[in-house]
């Protein structure tokens, strides 16, 4: 049976330039969190704007023109998904599907578009390492963020990158409960994972970083966000 | 500062048949549960399937054939939004989009096909009023199911019906952490709640509820899914 969960916040975070040793500072922040520290098995997941800043993909825009990173959206994106008055929803060069390009202009200053990582599965890869080498502890990283979708209100976040943990958890040829074969079988657990991590940064709060204990054992493993996650234009439906 | 959320797996339901009182066996299960109970501002997190089978939204199908509950998903949509081979993905009466209108065969006997429940705000608003009655807390019920999405691979729990919770955060007006105001402005609340939920149910365990304690005290309040979630087909992009 899965055990309890417990989802803490993060803080303590300072602010985050381009260059900084994100890494690092991410260390800190929850050896300094009351009762937080690290251990084995932990998740973290870290809001991909501060992962943005830290590897300099803020781009200068005017700050008196809310519309002024538009260009960027296209530049940004591969193909344009739908369009209604300011709303483009495209594919990213990621091959994610949002809104803007996921490029958004909150929690940076006025004059800033923060675009999103260029690899989100490196970053990931490159945070789990360094906790590896500088803590001694093998943790798993999601990279998350707050994307929209189609036919329900409200946002979200999900992984946009992930190390150290599955993706997906793969129940084909489980049986349930009552011993027939599960018809549903394919859980993104990254995504309830980063969802879940949402609830207790916020959007207003600054808490950039939570992390999750006592995930299930069988969560852990290789993947990637860009392999496991994003489907193939041919396989989707919506596009 | 939001603070750290628990989440905690309620083993101990009984196989659920038609017209078992269900609070009663959800406020037992959650007493019987080491270190789980129940207090003022827990969310209860409970799977569609207990609840379709508590309500008899149960529907004799041939065992011996794994299509023979497909007439029954046309009958429950009012449009069918996407086909390819012996995937369906509609629209159901509620308004949800998803695949077969949300009827699914697993953890039932297999003659069996359950439907989902008629008003699951309704289910979850009688379940928050039993416990508030037979228990004496006050507390929040999702009812949780589990959804594809187009462009990601993998499902997630999202929430389909929910009472005594907000299901959507509203932070428009709130400023963000340097100031400006915030361009992410609404959190689907109740939707990470139901997937967080599912990282402690799992599909295989035959854990129906789960508890999640540490809520905020701000997501409290009224709403429903059908009235705040459910995207109008005249907003939406993807219909």
């Amino acid at each position: 049976m899965p055990g309890p969960l417990q989802i803490l916040p993060v803080p303590g975070l300072p602010e985050i330039r381009p260059g900084d040793d994100l890494a690092g500072m991410v260390i800190d922040a929850c050896r300094g969190a009351d009762g937080v520290g690290l251990a084995d098995r932990d998740v973290l997941v870290i809001s991909q704007k501060v992962i943005s800043k830290a590897e300099d993909q803020l781009v200068r825009v005017d700050p008196d023109d809310p519309q002024s990173h538009k260009p960027l959206v296209l530049q940004e994106s591969v193909r344009v998904v739908r369009r209604r008055g300011d709303l483009i929803i495209s594919e990213t060069k990621h091959g994610f599907v949002c809104a803007s390009a996921g490029i958004d202009r909150s929690n940076v200053e006025p004059d800033i578009a923060a675009l999103l990582p260029e690899d989100s599965d490196r970053s990931a890869r490159r945070i789990r390492d360094a906790v590896r080498g500088r803590a001694g502890v093998e943790v798993a990283v999601i990279v998350a963020d707050t994307f929209g979708r189609p036919w329900r209100r409200g946002l979200t976040d999900v992984a946009i990158g992930c190390a150290g943990i599955k993706p997906i958890l793969d129940l084909r040829g489980t049986d349930d409960a009552v011993g027939r074969e599960l018809q549903v079988t394919e859980v993104c657990i990254v995504d309830e994972l980063a969802g879940a991590a949402e609830l207790v940064r916020g959007k207003a709060t600054g808490i950039a970083v939570a992390l999750i204990r006592g995930v299930d054992e069988s969560f852990f493993g290789e993947g990637s966000v860009a392999d496991d996650i994003v489907r193939d234009p041919s396989e989707d439906l919506f596009r």
